[in-house]
């Protein structure tokens, strides 16, 4: 009969540029891997370091590990859509693999610390920016511990740290609990997240 | 240790009000019977009307059917949140129970066609507005054709009306694609609606 009256052209689709922040020991890392195995219509796009890799991190799937003489060359090149000096050590998002991403019509997903996340949200004001945070103290203090690497001075520093991490949360979207013992309620409501957004009237879109 | 970094008070919780919408024969009646079946913390408020019941309507249920003196009472009495006169019937929201789910902490769900869902918008900004509709105009046809009730006539009134009501998209939040033969995909998008909004850092607060 008609054929113009629901038509695809009423739900325009963009790819999302998703953030996954939080305070450092609450899981980003493994709600990341999780989500890929859950989804591969992801692309995750690896930040780049000047550290060296820690035991177990792989180069190209944890960080992308380089000197700190090409870490420089790609901040003279552009080759960086955002990145940060820390305790003389750089990391930062390379450009290509973002554009790559977006290009593909994949969502971009992008694990960063919450200031990193900050930094993404200046320059992309319609990114999906979530807050991963712990149960309750006592919880997250139970996840610092069993990294075993904990004495009680690094417990206070990282207390400090959250706390400041914490006065950036009204810059992020969303706030999911990463509870101990529950992290597939955790990627459940991270995808219904994506879910959402991608049912959104008016759609975020990204534009590089 | 601390127990006043990750605090409850950071995520302040409010019900919703969820109103689900769309042309009419896309299936909002049994989208939100499925919803409270999922989940019992929602509060459906049955919209009041003047009309009589059709076959297989449950006063209370369906809908709150009351008699035209006792409508233009409940208008007077300013007992309706919203109402319309559609060809000389009237149907409106019930003010005490909304007020009565909200207080309760229940999200309040509401089914309504898309200019009552325009109306709410008006009235609460911050409502959460979904927009069922089919994934093409053959399925949708079909749906109609299935009610056994349709002439080319009336078809064409339809078609007219959902062009309409199309126009009113720009002010839902959400759109759905309610597929043919998959109703649970439809609920489970729904639910994730209402778990993000949920999840949200800035909630959206209804006030009466």
């Amino acid at each position: 009969m008609e054929n113009d009256i629901f038509t695809p052209q009423l739900l325009p689709k963009y790819p999302l540029m998703v953030v996954i922040s939080g305070p450092s020991g609450i899981g980003k890392d493994t709600v990341v891997r999780l989500l890929e195995k859950r989804q591969n219509s992801f692309h995750f796009v690896v930040t780049a370091a000047s550290r060296s890799p820690r035991a177990g991190e792989v180069d190209g799937v944890d960080y992308l590990f380089v000197s700190k003489e090409r870490f420089r060359e790609m901040i003279d090149n552009n080759e960086l859509i955002e990145y940060a000096e820390v305790y003389s050590e750089y990391k930062g998002i390379p450009r290509a693999h973002v554009e790559e991403a977006l290009h593909s019509g994949k969502d971009v997903l992008l694990r960063l610390d919450v200031q990193g996340a900050a930094r993404i949200r200046a320059l992309f004001p319609e990114a999906v920016l979530i807050f991963l945070l712990p149960e309750n103290d006592e919880k997250w203090l139970e996840r610092l511990q069993n990294r075993h690497t904990e004495t009680e001075e690094k417990l206070r520093i990282r207390c400090d740290a959250a706390r400041d991490e914490l006065k950036y949360l009204p810059i992020f979207d969303y706030a999911v609990v990463n509870e101990t013992g529950k992290l597939e309620t955790t990627v459940d409501i991270v995808m219904s997240i994506l879910q959402t957004e991608h049912s959104r009237i008016h759609p975020r879109k990204i534009s590089l």
